[in-house]
């Protein structure tokens, strides 16, 4: 059996243990977060650390890696206080996936893997075209987690683009319908099964699905 | 075509504004989080807000909901600075998704639904014996969120449990062959198919099928 402790952790090779721990989180939705710079220079970047801070206010947080990387989407939000979320769909993910190349800051990644743009009146950053669920969202604040010199980025959801057929009666967004894929680890693409929706649970009572 | 605004949100009925704005992020991890309190009392209860915060040191972190509503989770964490994520499996995310009822303190959801504790020497909090994926964390640091009132827990891989045939030659742990399952919004667990990896993205080289 596999049992790992911190000192296995610190033995193995650094791209081995990016990968293991990056693993643990499970599955983790795959997205496309639109930027431009003071400039109006678009950029476009996936990310998978999308994460729900709360409906309301309506609020979204991306976690973004350490200055040792190049940090154009990051350093975008910081500037112009705006940026997209996209959810990635199963015919495009590959070109999403490209967006990871290390691309100068001067070269639109739309451009590079063949995404088209979209804008929206009042949102000063582009969308993905292709994508079904588009995300519109202005800064609220930047958090820099000292622990490891990552950021906390959160923002307020202003604007929404999703087609109405895919909203239940009860405001739950159909998102294995959307095709919008998950991803696991850095590298791993999956599409997903049928859902099965469950009851609100209550003590003593046998969930239900719906 | 379904354009919202944030003056939508604000006619939105409670709870479908809950649901909608929860959809957003898409598919999440459904863990269980194991905990006890500083008497020893075990608790469970399933959780889609785990985020990968990085690798080195191996960090994990949980959005905690406001103390608008009962937060023995948390407490537990505060209190006794250690916690367990498991991964919740397609075998027994009905059993996990009751865990969500409101239970009172003084009784165990690892009783009232019939998951099995499993305990690992060095981990004073309790995993889910059911689960193939185990991880024990010690607490680093707890961020209040002003901006709505929630907390990010940060803890610290300190174990992890994985049979070994699940992991990959380059450290990859294979999730969709675990059988954990994803959730989207607050009710929708779905399995995973089979992964699609994709090589590392690089400028001007297309990326491949691995």
């Amino acid at each position: 059996m596999g049992k790992f402790y911190s000192k296995d952790f610190d033995e193995m090779e650094k791209f081995y243990r990016a990968k293991f721990i990056n693993s643990l989180s499970g599955i983790k939705s795959a997205n496309l977060v639109g930027t431009v710079d003071e400039n109006g220079q678009e950029n476009l970047s996936i990310v998978s650390s999308v994460v729900h801070i709360g409906a309301n206010p309506a609020l979204m947080a991306i976690i973004f890696r350490p200055a040792t990387v190049p940090r154009h989407t990051f350093e975008n939000i910081r500037d112009t206080k705006v940026f997209t979320i996209n959810h990635v769909k199963s015919d495009f993910f590959k070109k999403a996936h490209q967006t990871s190349a290390r691309y100068e800051k001067s070269m639109s990644e739309f451009e590079a893997v063949g995404l088209n743009t979209d804008y929206v009146e009042g949102v000063e950053a582009p969308f993905v075209k292709e994508s079904l669920l588009k995300i519109g969202l202005k800064l609220r604040e930047i958090i820099h987690l000292d622990i490891n010199k990552t950021e906390l980025v959160i923002g307020e959801v202003m604007f929404v683009d999703v087609a109405d057929n895919y909203i239940e009666e009860d405001g739950y967004i159909d998102i294995e319908a959307l095709g919008s894929v998950g991803v696991t680890g850095l590298d791993s693409y999956h599409e997903l099964k049928e859902a099965t929706r469950l009851s609100y649970a209550k003590p003593g009572q046998e969930v239900k699905e719906l």
